[in-house]
């Protein structure tokens, strides 16, 4: 390399040091096919089958007559808490929910696309625990959650702020979506998900969204996508229907998601599984049509398998892989957008065993095509726990795969033929005009993963990628800078979560 | 759960405990649809700058008037060393190479099928030094070589011993090929490769077979499977050419593989990525056919990207996913078995970015449908190391991939709606007849992923994968049986070795 060579190298290095490696769009535009690893003849039997249990065996709607009336009036067989649906009945109700929606963030620019050929990545969701190498595990609390809020609103290809990011146990369970809800809305630009745990919640996160973005702004618009979990198998409880309710009637996407481990939860077989969660996406989407015809609607799918050995969830083996893939085609199918998979595993600590499971899980959900994809860093043990370290290694793992998603460029740039004729056999590429041009953009840079020799890695420390993360973490949260917020609004939600929070004792339930 | 229930579940985890949770067969036959991220106006692109390339740029053949003679003679045009090919030539000549071959293992219940719907994982090639957690890095020896074959020859799910798992720095170059082919025979009865660093060398392999195998079945099977490296930008020095003359001739498989660190030798695009090594495993492939018509021949791929920051090489990233999946497809458009991919990383160490980098890679691998993916164990540091931790570890995520590629069951058992009509709305499968019946195949097990409680992993020492990765390539090694071999051809390849070693020097060249 000459010096002149080697002088325009390192300059072109230095501005690529002072610009962004990452992905900018606000959420993914696939630009490459799907894996779709169903064959068209097992979809049908898991179509076949789902008419069976939706008719046969029937699904349970338990505490909420008002469903059972809703369902009963749209000619559903309803016994007791059992409702047997006709064949096609559900399928006909879910015409009305549309195959893409915009959900709204207050910054339009972050705004998300969820359907078509869009992902949009969302962090972990439920943990009580938090870990990181400093402290280890231990509970979460409402800085805990601020703090991934933060860490969320600065990763470049996280396109969501998510809900629960961790539980804030430090705040008592019937008045913590308050701080929950003002932490996404204060701290965050992104989108992000409302209060499923009581359907009073789910009315303070309307009303505080209305506060937000303005209330017929939210009745005409989507800008929460909230988590309504079956309890698997074959059952919606009143909590979660409540919920729905609320969010449907309000013109808020609902995703109806069984929540399953397979072996526990559905049966231990993919086909058996899918037939099953097939059901109840269809009994429990059809709801959200009836309360408000056209509601958003997200086909849900949280599928791992026990360990035949423990019962233990585990995670990241190929089993869930062939049902999110499967899953995925049947949501596509119907027209809906799809949630599943994630950077999901079992491990305990940021190790081998977590990026497996993790990288495993979020091949899968990329390549098949998820539309939203929850649990999509932090995650760790099962989701008992949000790992700081675990966070920023997954971000940087979205940011591959968005690259991915962005699939071969064509023009005569991307065909490189004028590279291959200047350098010719036997030479290289490093310094020709091809390469400088593209220098810039030309490959993904990973912002944790140590490429050095080794020689200069062991003379930095000989960090493993945990260790490093370690300091990313922190170093986001330093400086971070809160997006500006309008102060009046500011103040409005304010005063309406002090009022609320005076208006009845707290409580833990 | 009934005592008695609890009870039928301890005897049947009890029975899964003693059988192997493993896969069992030598090779994969997929099941699943392929990823292909390539579209045919993308594919069509690259074939038409592969022409371009070796019509107008051409190729240069090294050091080798033989294969210069031959190309001439086929009707390409030789200006000293750089060979043209006219438009088409390369392609009619590689129309005798097979689609799919069998490579012959000592055991026949070993022999796997290269090329069509199957896929045959071997472990990593190369690295001079190797690592585990109890010394460290160093330098690799005939002791750590053995011990990678054993270890090779006891996973379930690798199929095949592979070549130069470790660099043998212990031994003399010009005479280690001697040992390491012997390690092949001796202690596994997997597949192997043969030494390509010099011609003599592989005629030491092919004579060394010929003890082991018989001289006539030699000529008429394929029993070895080789690497020649292109040295990529387009060039076939003297060395690989002569090695590949000897395999071709002798009726061994070539792998005519490109090696690119795209950026450096390469384009920076996977486009132009993509042209140079279809370009240069057609003109290289062809050289098999002249030596030899039918001579089993892999189109192979190793490529990774480099650093445009610091010029090193990178691994996991999505270029080479893009590149790996779209290289398959030209390969199955060559009616070619294809080589690529593994479970290669950057990282040093086996911790999550070593397993976030090996999981993208092998992901694309299997889900591409590669044929032949060396380096599917062990690889650390991009190559420059031999891990005895990661060794297990990818094997254990190999076995998780060949349970993928079986995909869905569709008979009644796998549809398991007897288990869902048994158990319905709000109960579990735990105890139900399905899930007794299914106990013991349900799900793969990992035999390192931890998936028990927090408090049942901490009391067990709070290990990571790693740590317990070191527990079991111990145990295995610990419990290695050497599969029986003849002891008339054990004394004759011994005799042959001694023999050639003592015919010429020794040295380090």
């Amino acid at each position: 390399m000459s010096e002149r060579t080697a002088r325009r190298g390192r300059d072109a290095r230095r501005a690529a040091r002072q610009k962004s490696d990452a992905v900018t769009k606000p959420y993914i535009i696939r630009n490459v096919p799907l894996l779709e690893l169903a064959s068209p003849e097992a979809l049908e039997i898991i179509e076949a089958n789902a008419d069976t249990i939706l008719e046969e065996i029937g699904i349970e709607f338990r505490d909420d007559e008002e469903v059972l009336e809703m369902l009963k009036g749209a000619g559903a067989d309803v016994k007791g808490t059992r409702v047997h649906f006709p064949k096609g009945l559900c399928r006909e109700l879910l015409k009305t929910a549309p195959a893409q929606y915009t959900q709204h963030a207050r910054n339009s620019a972050r705004n998300v696309e969820i359907g078509g050929n869009h992902t949009v990545f969302a962090p972990v969701y439920g943990p009580p625990f938090v870990r990181d190498l400093d402290n280890g595990r231990r509970y979460g609390t409402i800085e805990d959650f601020r703090n991934f809020v933060k860490l969320a609103c600065m990763a470049p290809a996280m396109h969501h702020s998510g809900g629960t990011v961790c539980e804030p146990v430090d705040l008592p369970v019937n008045k913590r979506h308050f701080d929950m809800l003002y932490a996404h809305m204060k701290y965050s630009d992104k989108p992000f998900m409302g209060s499923v745990t009581h359907p009073m919640r789910a009315a303070d996160s309307v009303a505080m969204c209305e506060i937000l973005f303005g209330k017929e702004f939210v009745d005409q618009n989507t800008v929460m996508t909230s988590l309504i979990n079956a309890n698997s198998p074959m059952v919606f409880d009143g909590t979660m229907l409540g919920a729905l309710k609320v969010y449907a009637r309000a013109n808020q996407a609902c995703i109806v998601s069984p929540f399953i481990l397979a072996g526990a939860m559905s049966p231990v077989t993919a086909l058996g599984t899918l037939a099953q969660v097939l059901a109840e996406v269809l009994s429990g989407g059809a709801v959200t049509q009836l309360c408000r015809p056209g509601a958003p609607l997200i086909f849900g799918a949280f599928v791992s398998a026990i360990s035949m050995q423990s019962g233990a969830p585990t995670f990241g083996t190929p089993e869930p892989t062939l049902v999110i893939s499967a899953a995925a085609q049947l949501a596509r199918r119907l027209k809906l957008p799809f949630r599943s998979g994630g950077s999901l595993c079992a491990s305990k600590v940021p190790d081998a065993q977590a990026a497996y499971e993790s990288a495993n899980t979020l091949n899968a959900t990329v390549l098949s095509g998820v539309n939203f994809a929850l649990h999509g860093a932090g995650w760790l043990e099962g989701g008992l726990s949000s790992g700081y370290e675990k966070f920023v290694m997954d971000c940087d793992q979205l940011a591959m795969m968005q690259r991915l998603t962005e699939g071969f460029d064509l023009t005569d740039n991307g065909q490189a033929m004028d590279a291959v004729r200047e350098v010719g056999p036997g030479a290289h590429y490093l310094g020709c005009a091809h390469t400088q041009a593209n220098f810039e953009t030309a490959f993904i840079r990973s912002s944790l993963a140590d490429n050095n020799s080794y020689e200069q890695w062991e003379s930095e420390g000989g960090l493993d990628m945990a260790q490093r993360a370690n300091t990313q973490w922190k170093s986001w949260l330093a400086e971070y800078q809160a997006p500006a917020i309008d102060l009046g609004v500011d103040e409005a939600l304010q005063a309406y979560m002090a009022e609320r929070k005076a208006s009845f004792p707290d409580s833990n339930v």
